[in-house]
């Protein structure tokens, strides 16, 4: 297979990159992160070991990538017009997705990633820091709204922290008002 | 090995916990939760498996007991005296346990029960369930003294849960500054 002949480089791209994804999809619900190999990911897929490295590097890069791509598909910034409207919205979006059919997926992937050296960490400051910079694009806009917002820190600290750790702990349903409770205390 | 016979039962008992306890620890610290079964616990720790099973159960309620044993040891609940001293002692120790060599390892072990069925769910239920009753015992001896005390559920939310996230999304350390401010800001 030599890839750089294919004749519509873009489709091409796009069909490898959706097989990539789906394998990895696959493979993190039959075996859970940490279990299996670039070369697994490939087979599945149908395509060269060297097409996923070149693409992404290293497989840490590519967990990733395929976390990002449907954290910003399910979990989009909202933009409602008001700082309270927005956090309430992702707030509620991230309860969702967390009590949902994957659970804590974003949370298996960080703890992969926490132990998996170098490449793991690097992978995993670098998908946090898209989040976070959606999320700081969405106080931004709030600010230059002229509301008052709280810092970055504190909606993690004191908005997502808890909804992660209940699930987690198993310490009580995220309610509506549960989730929007959280919001509102931290404005 | 027919350990009924054995002569000093509490000792046995003593030496095959300690024995039990160390395997867990190095197959954890080798392999991580969730890729290792009973048999090889057993065969580390040069028990039978049928021993583990009667006094254990399954390989979760063991797993929950090391890591029970090990938090009780490492981060006991203090008694400092004042709500606002026990909180900021207990924070500080949870902080010192998942910066260490270890990390979150309690993370990690809750997010393997999360996605081990039943006997999982039941393990994390009672490993929390303990913590939370001594966490429990900490707010009501100082609620005896007459001192106002947070829900525990606030300082699940408020206090551990950023502690625990902060490390997990490599969101800054845990500075001695940080914890206290958690603790003072939900008192």
């Amino acid at each position: 297979m030599d890839e750089r002949r294919a004749r519509r480089p873009g489709g091409r791209s796009a069909r490898v990159q959706a097989a990539v994804h789906e394998a990895v999809t696959g493979l993190v619900g039959e075996r859970g992160y940490g279990n299996f190999t670039v070369g697994e990911v490939a087979a599945r897929a149908g395509v060269a070991d060297s097409s996923v490295y070149r693409r992404w590097g290293s497989l840490e890069a590519l967990l990733t990538d395929v976390m990002l791509t449907r954290l910003n598909a399910r979990s989009p910034m909202p933009d409602t017009g008001s700082i309270a409207g927005d956090l309430r919205a992702y707030a509620a979006a991230v309860a969702r997705e967390i009590t949902g059919p994957d659970g804590p997926a974003l949370l298996q992937l960080l703890l992969a990633l926490h132990s998996a050296g170098e490449q793991g960490i690097r992978a995993r400051d670098n998908l946090l820091a898209d989040r976070s910079q959606q999320l700081q694009s969405m106080l931004d806009r709030a600010q230059e709204r002229g509301e008052t917002t709280p810092p970055i820190d504190d909606v993690l600290d004191h908005v997502l922290a808890p909804l992660y750790i209940r699930v987690l702990f198993n310490a009580g349903p995220l309610t509506p008002t549960y989730v929007d409770n959280l919001v509102d205390r931290l404005l």
